[in-house]
């Protein structure tokens, strides 16, 4: 392979002999995802141990015309750590410490491989946490780099919310800054927030400023089914507009809770469900509940369960938790895929009930977990992969949910990320504006190694 | 002056005789603002009355090649809407009006030129707001240009966190949206918090989709009076580790309460003084305050009065709202300047310090406002602007101050905006990313028709 490739015994000359891989089980490790999308071997897997290793290595291939595609965790859903093309497969796992601890400015510096539950082991003992919880243990980097969230977003907003300030080494090889401690500004582009979300296609990041936050006095969560969907997802629009501070806000539809009676022995009415979390001092979260249960009396609520005691919130909030493991017992062999849409609130119900009719019709049942104070919604589907017709109505029916979401004034998706999936919807939903963000690819990566094929169409 | 300018005439033939002006008065009160900028006279001042008259005015200045310094309310403090070039100064003002409200989503949509205190007006009876005050009646498009706060942003963020979508027509002409209706995406590049902040530069915001709030249930408000200006910043420093979620934190100084004092009739210990706020539901606001009181206690604060009463709460903040006022009396027949950075949030004492020593040196008293959660201050000073001597003393001591954010990890603007005054500290704070700015700014506004000489240096 070296013969082929003769300048990788030049990337090899500048990095130790362990930093690098072109073993045949490494390449393919590096090749896949947790999504069904099909990528490439790369030439040699690259492991930084430092800023200045990444810059080498980029300044090197921006040199050669060499693509990268940058990994950590590599739990993203949409393929964004698969290679379309061959060259470098940057592993950022070794870039995971602290650097920098300034609990006084609420502030945590850390490289990009270090995940999220790691970063608040290391806070929590100061009483702070950074609040955004995608799942899957993901890296914060790969955070940052799909503008995660998860089921606090509602309350505490996005992981572009929480970047202070990046250190991002550009596609030409620059060790750049940008933010400061500073915890708001309006000095200079935003060039911070263009790095979120950007999928590593305008360069790679090395460090990531943190804003943190203090971790609340008390929660009470609460449990709330319903005879229909459009009766939760009203409930949970009067919540926001009653100005409740809800701190989490998950729908459950019917069909997973059934699965996780079954699951966990449980025996809950088997229809949509609320869960709900409110974080404050005791006085005020226990009056949040107590006005939520009117609310939710008021929009015909079947029951409404709450508790303040941290044992049996987690009891109140397990059917949440289990979901996927449950579904996953009801189906066992099968992969699984979860995809990701947002819409408007108010479209909410309609638009959960047009794509669960698009899965049936396909021949699969969904389950749907939403955070659903955000409009965002996930279909978990279980398919065969080897059912190669099944395969193409699966990706009919995710193309209409999709549709529909743009439709409804929505976006293709919430918080995976586009990576290769969703390349196709980029034009339909983002029109002329595309063309700008094309001007801001070819500006900052003339040569279109970072990450080539992800984010943006060609 | 249309012979010296033949285009005037085209530029005419496409709209009302009565969207153009050429009058002397209009134009010299087009050459200014709220700052001590001294502009040029416009060739023409135009009032669009649609995102269509835009999208033909910049069109037809894109092919000319003429300067575009657009305005509405006018109440930038740091010359962001004093043309440098002669040109065109594109009046907003007619572009005013609420396009669609969706309470249901959360969501207003708005032209430019509305005020946040109309938007509020609007929304209230639905029980939404918009939850940022920057003051000075300021428009949205104003707001959103220069990523304006305020008082509430330790709760509820700035400007750009309300930016769902946005309509802008670009510096070449054309018109696109970016965003949507979904409140959060991990879709595309972030356009739209590129144009958030980034003062005109980069294209005309001709319609804004807010994110709005529910009006909080009830509000507890506070007094509190410290011995140093250190301890009453530790105090505000442990609410927040605490996780308190403090909705308004206001820091005034001693000489602003002396100055109040003697404005209003009051007897307030003449010291450095918190004023905070609390929202949420009673019982919860009450616990805050009662926690607040203890830390207040444990920071050794002279005392601590509050209240969760509407007018109580109005008399309890008085002295925060009068600053201004009480300090313009003490200064009759003097010009005002603010001027504004940030720190990290522990860096307050000693940025605010050694800023005041800089006036005081220079000979200026100054009164400062902080918005101390989030390490972002403001000094009020009065000067003689036919002091010549004087001035340059100030602006010097303004440097210092700026200078000495900076280096301690701050930013030369909080909430102000660059405009003209702040661009000499764009590449010591912005370094190389400086770079990425310009290859944006080239890339979207090749000829440099758009708000010329603002936002960042040549």
């Amino acid at each position: 392979m070296t013969a082929n490739k003769p300048w990788l015994a030049e990337l090899a000359s500048f990095l130790k002999p362990d930093q690098l891989s072109t073993s045949q089980a490494v390449l393919e490790q590096h090749s896949k995802g947790e999504s069904f999308d099909k990528g490439v071997l790369p030439d040699v897997v690259v492991f930084p141990e430092s800023s200045q290793d990444v810059q080498k290595i980029v300044k090197f291939a921006y040199e050669h015309a060499i693509p990268i595609t940058p990994v950590a965790v590599n739990s993203s859903l949409e393929g964004h750590t698969v290679p379309l093309k061959a060259g470098i497969s940057l592993d950022m796992m070794r870039m995971n410490r602290v650097l920098q601890f300034q609990p006084e400015d609420l502030l945590i510096v850390v490289q990009p491989a270090i995940t999220y539950p790691e970063v608040n082991d290391y806070t929590r003992r100061n009483g702070l946490f950074f609040p955004i919880d995608p799942g899957a243990h993901a890296s914060i980097g790969g955070m940052v780099s799909t503008n995660a969230s998860g089921t606090m977003a509602v309350r505490y907003g996005v992981t572009s919310d929480y970047v202070m300030a990046l250190e991002v080494v550009t596609p030409t090889g620059e060790l750049i800054r940008t933010g400061s401690q500073a915890r708001k500004s309006s000095s200079g582009y935003n060039l911070k927030r263009l790095f979120c979300g950007a999928e590593g296609t305008l360069g790679i990041i090395t460090e990531v400023s943190l804003k943190l936050v203090g971790l609340p006095e008390s929660a009470s969560a609460a449990r709330v089914p319903f005879k229909t969907m459009k009766a939760s997802i009203e409930f949970v629009t009067s919540l926001i507009q009653a100005g409740l501070p809800i701190a989490r806000c998950e729908l459950v539809d019917a069909y997973s809770i059934k699965a996780t009676n079954a699951y966990n022995g449980t025996n809950y009415p088997a229809e949509t469900t609320i869960f709900l979390e409110f974080h404050g001092n005791e006085q005020g979260v226990i009056a949040d509940a107590r006005l939520a249960k009117e609310l939710a009396h008021d929009h015909g609520a079947l029951a409404f369960e709450s508790s303040t005691d941290p044992k049996e919130r987690q009891i109140l909030w397990q059917a949440r938790h289990t979901v996927y493991y449950a579904c996953l017992a009801l189906n066992p062999g099968k992969s699984s895929i979860s995809t990701d849409v947002t819409v408007p609130i108010s479209k909410l119900p309609e638009a959960v009930e047009t794509s669960l009719e698009a899965y049936r019709k396909a021949g699969f049942e969904a389950s749907i977990v939403g955070h659903v104070g955000d409009g965002n919604f996930h279909l978990l589907i279980f398919y065969d992969a080897d059912d190669k017709a099944g395969m193409e109505r699966l990706e009919l029916a995710g193309h209409e949910m999709i549709v529909q979401a743009l439709s409804l004034g929505g976006t293709c998706t919430g918080e995976h990320g586009v990576g290769i999936r969703k390349l196709k919807y980029m034009k339909e939903e983002h029109g002329l504006s595309l063309d700008y963000m094309k001007l801001i690819k070819k500006a900052f990566d003339p040569k279109g190694i970072m990450n080539p094929g992800k984010k943006l169409p060609a």
